[in-house]
Order: C-alpha cells, then sequence, then structure tokens
C-alpha cells in the first residue's frame, strides 16, 4: 500500500507550516549496564519543553530489524517507501558528492585498482592510493571522450571516484566489472536487459580508453566499475504532498537525498546555527523544512559517547530558534540509530516527537529512548511520519465521506 | 513484503548463537476480575533476571484478532508470514504424526464413516470409534495396490487417520469427499486444477478398493477424505537466514514444522531436561537452536490454570542451562495464547524477550502480559521476530548505503 496514494489524493494548501528537525542517528544505547543513552544522558530542556505539548513515538526506519543507510533513512522519513523505491549505489554515490543526477544520466561507483603484466588484478584498490594523487588521476580521465555521450568524472576520496554517463538510451542495469578477487581479470560490462545494452558498451569503451590514460601509473594503472545505477523515478513532495519544500543541510549526502525528491535545496550552511538563521530567511518561501543534522551519527560512528551526548545538547540549544518561528507542525528524528557502543547504524526504532496544537497529549515528559516508548505514536514506520505531519498541519482532507 | 528478500541479500556468517525458546501457548488471561494471568501468578525468576537485562514486547501470532493454529503460529515465529506460507490440512496431519513429506507426496486426513445400505452416511465418525479398533482397519488399508503409486497410510485417534499418496504428477488441489452431511453419499474426489486430475483418479481408486476391504465391519465401512494437500514450499533456514539450525522438540508435530523449514531435529528428547542437554550437547553444531515446549499449551487448552502455573515455573527452572551456555541471543516466546479460562488457542499477543548485548532496555522488570505492553519491542508481528534476533545477533549487514 503506497500512502502517496492517498496524499495525493487529500492533501490540502493552506499557510500551516512544517519543520522536520532529523538528528541523524540519534537513537542509541547505553554503554554500562541499566545506565542512560546518550539521549537520556544529554540534558535537553527544549526537546523536553516540546515533548511536554507533543506526541512522542518511536519509528522504525524500515522494518523491525533492519538497519539502513542513510539512502534509505532518509526515504522513509520523507515518506518513499524505502523497500519501493531503491537508490542505486552509483547513484547514491553521486548524490553524496553533490552531484545531481538527470533523467539521462548513469552514475557508476569506480575503485582505481592495480593490474599486472598479464592484466590480473593483484590489489583492488590499488594499494588505497591517497587522495592527493588518486583525485588528479580521475581528473585525468575527464579527457576520455564518447561520441554521443557527456562524460563527467568526479573524484571521491583514496581509491573512489565517481562516472556518470549522460546520454540518451542508457539504461541502468549492468553487472558489475569488480570480480571481487585478485589474480584475474577484470570483468566486461555486462547488460542486464536491452535497455542496458548500450550502458555497456559506452561503459567498456571508457575503461578502455581510461586504462590507456593510466598506463605509466604503477598502482592506479585501471579501475572497477560497479553499482551502476539511473536516477531514481521519485515523484516529487509539490506531487504527492503539495508542499514547495526546502532542504537546509552542511553536507552533500542529504542535499542530494532532498533533491530527488523534489526539495529545494536552500543556502549554504557550514553550522547549525547558519542552517536556522537560513530557515528564518526562507520562512515565507516554503511549507516544508528539512533541516539535517550530521554530527549525532558521527559522533556515534566513532563510539563517542560523550561527544555524542554533547552533540545532541548542541542540537538541543538550536531547537528555540525554530520554536520562535511558531511552525504549525514540528518534528524531531533521525534516519536510524547510531549508539556509540555498535559504533554503526543500528536497527533501534528512532526517539520522534510531533509538536502541533492538535498534537493527543501522552505522558512522556522527557525526550528519549524509555520514554518515547510509552508515546502516543507508539512504534510506527518511519513511512508514515509525513502522513502524520500533514495531519498536524490540517493538510490533509477527509478519507471518503 | 516478503522479510525473506531483505534477510536473503543481507544475512552475514558469525559465530554468534541464536536460541529461541517456544513455551507452547504461554500467554494467558486471569481466572477471576483483577488477578494475574497463568504468567504473572507463576514465580519465573530466572524469566525475569532474562527481562532486566533484554528488551520486552507482544507478538501478534498472525493478525490482531486471529488465534492460530499450531502450524501458522510456528510459520510465523519461524519468519515465514503465515498468510503467504500455507501448510495444507493434510500435510499439517502427516506433519504432526511424524510422517516427512516428500516433493511428491500428497497428504489426505480421512475420517472412517457408517454407510447404510443405499451408500448414506449415517455417521461421519463412524461413532467415534476407539482407536484401538480403528488402528488396525486403517493398517488394513496399506493393502491397496494401485500402479505406480506407493501408498502410506498411517492411524491417527479415533476415527482419524492420514493416507500420504507418492507419485509422478500428483497436485494437491482436491476437493473433500465429506459433504458434512448424514443421509447424502460421499462425494467423488473432483480437481480444482489439471496438475490435480492424476490425484482425483487415485484417491478415487483408493477409497474403492477402501470400500471393498472394510465391507465386513458395521460401524467404519468407509471413509472420507479431506484437506488434499502436497507438501508446502518452504524455503530453508540455510538460504533465507544463513543459519545452521537445530529443533529440539519432543512431540512429532513440532519437528515436523521445523523440518519442514529446513531444520534437522536433533536428539530425542523425552523431557525439557533431556531437551536441555542435547542443546549443550550440539552447541559448536549449529547457528540457532528452537527448543519447543508443550505443556503450557495442553494445560491451557485444560483449562487448569493452577498446572499452567507449575509448567510456566517448570520452563522457568530450565532458562539457567541455556543462559549457561551463553548464547549471543536468547528470545523466549510462544507461537500463540492458550487462556485456561478460554480452554482454546487465541488471539491475544503472546508476552516475548530478547535477551542480547546490544538490546536497548525498556522499563519491564518481570516476564508478564501488563508489563509487556510497555516493553520496547512494542507490539509486533511474529514474522519481524527472525530478523530482531538476526539483527541482535549481529548476523544482518546494512539495507543500502
Amino acid at each position: 500500500m503506497d500512502m502517496h496514494r492517498l496524499t495525493r489524493e487529500l492533501n490540502v494548501k493552506n499557510e500551516n507550516k512544517i519543520v522536520m528537525l532529523v538528528a541523524d542517528g540519534i537513537g542509541g544505547l547505553p554503554i554500562e549496564a541499566a545506565g542512560p543513552t546518550e539521549l537520556e544522558a544529554a540534558r535537553t530542556p527544549n526537546l523536553d519543553a516540546m515533548v511536554a505539548r507533543g506526541t512522542c513515538g518511536l519509528s522504525i526506519p524500515v522494518k523491525p530489524g533492519i538497519s539502513p543507510g542513510s539512502g534509505p533513512g532518509h526515504m522513509g522519513l520523507f515518506g518513499y517507501d524505502p523497500l519501493e523505491y531503491l537508490i542505486g549505489r552509483g547513484a547514491l554515490e553521486a548524490t553524496g558528492i553533490g552531484f545531481h543526477l538527470g533523467a539521462n544520466d548513469v552514475a557508476i561507483r569506480c575503485n582505481f585498482c592495480t593490474l599486472d603484466a598479464s592484466g590480473n588484478i593483484t590489489d583492488r584498490r590499488a594499494g588505497r592510493i591517497p587522495t592527493e594523487e588518486s583525485a588528479p588521476l580521475a581528473v585525468r580521465l575527464r579527457d576520455i571522450s564518447i561520441p554521443g555521450i557527456e562524460v563527467f568524472v568526479e573524484p571521491v576520496k583514496e581509491h573512489r571516484f565517481v562516472v556518470v554517463l549522460r546520454g540518451e538510451g542508457l539504461g541502468g542495469d549492468v553487472a558489475d566489472t569488480d570480480p571481487q578477487a585478485t589474480g584475474v581479470p577484470l570483468l566486461a560490462p555486462v547488460p542486464h536487459n536491452s535497455e542496458s545494452q548500450r550502458t555497456a558498451e559506452v561503459a567498456a569503451e571508457f575503461a578502455r580508453q581510461g586504462a590507456e590514460l593510466l598506463t605509466d601509473q604503477k598502482a592506479a594503472n585501471a579501475f572497477s566499475m560497479r553499482g551502476f545505477s539511473a536516477r531514481p523515478a521519485l515523484p516529487s513532495f509539490e506531487e504527492v504532498y503539495g508542499l514547495r519544500a526546502a532542504a537546509v543541510a552542511v553536507y552533500p549526502m542529504y542535499k542530494g537525498l532532498a533533491k530527488l525528491v523534489g526539495m529545494e535545496v536552500v543556502g549554504d550552511a557550514k553550522t547549525l546555527g547558519e542552517q536556522m538563521e537560513i530557515v528564518k530567511d526562507q520562512w515565507e518561501n516554503y511549507d516544508f523544512f528539512f533541516v539535517h543534522f550530521k554530527y549525532t551519527d558521527s559522533t556515534g560512528e566513532d563510539g563517542d559517547f560523550a561527544g555524542k551526548v554533547k552533540r545532541i545538547e548542541e542540537f538541543d540549544a538550536a531547537i528555540p530558534a525554530i520554536t520562535d518561528l511558531n511552525p504549525a507542525v514540528t518534528i524531531v528524528t533521525g534516519d536510524h540509530s547510531t549508539p556509540s557502543l555498535l559504533k554503526a547504524h543500528s536497527w533501534h526504532p528512532v526517539p520522534t516527537l510531533i509538536a502541533a496544537a492538535s498534537c493527543r497529549p501522552d505522558r512522556c515528559t522527557t525526550f528519549g529512548e524509555a520514554d518515547c516508548v510509552s508515546g502516543g505514536l507508539g512504534q510506527f514506520e518511519a513511512k508514515y511520519l509525513m502522513p502524520l505531519a500533514l495531519a498536524h498541519a490540517d493538510r490533509l482532507g477527509k478519507y471518503g465521506a
């Protein structure tokens, strides 16, 4: 059941503004028995005040037990079923470095690798060549010329770079050329369907010319191509919710994900304070604001419990800048949990609150995992958050008479 | 959405062991106003200790309001959507008596019945003929011979027996021959599709020869055939979860259900103590152990509240034998509730706990129905228990990048 069938039909326009504050990876775990989680350890007076007048719950990013990457995590928050709307690995990598994919694009994740004299792979990552050496090599590959095709090559980090092929009739379903082994040659790009025949041919020609351009190299004398993917076909926020949506993010990945669902990326903030300024400046121009805060995730990934607590407190301190704008609906959530204990994204449900005039009160008093268990939103799949947001903003009409 | 699509793709192997302890029908109801349930009345210090370090919740066996039989109840626990993976009545009956169905088998539940001189049914259960009389008659039917078909006839209890037809090209979709009425003749076996044409013909021949073999009988001079079913097509635990799974059960039904999903039945325990010994002995040979305890269900079915309390305490006393093995993940649950008050399987959600190092604590302190309502797992469909188990065992990779 696609909720968009309902939101397309039922959404109505008004002046009510919705702000979705995403503290990436905010959910956590205790690091000692009977201890608090990061969120429970943090002093969060502003979030707690919102809890008092809002409704809390726990958001399941995909399905119980499933730990999502940033792509599916945000698709869920944006109300796009993460099991239905898949973003290919190449498309996600391109998105992550700020490359905005067009309708005629196929994105490919590439790894520099080392081949021996007989053409067999000796190192699948070219000795993890440092970025300062690999980036100029990636740029060198921009000299590749293929008739009818526009070629983009973007350095990423160490042995990784992204290639985007732009042209008519390029399907996105081509097998990886990385054999996932050494002592064997690279594979030829094999199309999975007839629509991707041309893509495979172009990729083979790209690889051929690329190898020529790299003949003088010892380590990075070739590259594998993986995760071929076209731009995912996602209907826009305007289409499915009737919302003019703005994204206020610092990192390219989250700007890119927002663009994929038709949000406009506004401003060029470097800090949470600047993000809040941008929301204020743009307040009259949009119905919906997605504000992304990265550091609750990165501290979790680092296993830095105390650092994550501090970042949560920094996030809390920014809340009044939003409440001062008096949005009709404020949502605070995360795209997944990132417990410092696990140093990774996890499947644990994410503390979530909705504050709005039409919230039904619950008995939660603080914003924390154990409190949210008994919140009025219960445990719900993240994809239902947008319909709930629209409802609390009085932007969804009645279903049926 | 089939969760197996995700678990097939994301499962990873490691040394972490998972134990699923199923106390059949463990959920219950109070027998007096404001009284405790059976589980709440029982002294369960070992389960309560696991609650303190684990996460609790309530498992909905199929869907809210649906009381499952043992088949769908266990399919849910094993992570096979019980609405998608159907086990035919004949296949379940054969499984229940320990008959392991092969790929070319069709199983049929048969009832001895009584026909009058004109061939009309006078008693659909042959006067509930006692087992000691009916079993030899069922064995007599093994003399039936049909070219190209291997015939198995297994006594069950009173008027019931099971027939398995083994041969090429036998579909499982044939209508019951029981007209569910007296004063009318048995129906002919009618195929529902062309694949089951031959099955219907073989069944008709089986019924014809069977009636001849029973002409000397007064009560059981014929039989109806119901619940025709082929072996259900279930992918194995190894395929969908990457788990080498062992089943440690006392009763044939549960061994059979476990075999249907590719578990290996280990040992031949007669008591819970012996089951625990087998788990210990086999500890290094499997990744997953399914341990089934029957008597919490049978006492519930008998309406024996005090007896069920006692059985729960017996179950609790066995817990240390598992915790001593230090499994990465321990699950305690049931396939459904069997309240003594109702003397039957019920739809009430089932108290469930997961204990693992990556559990998020909740505020539950004892293992009981009312406590589990506020558990961190919330209320969830049983089919999500296996993905949660894999996640807590660090056996599921990230979904998407």
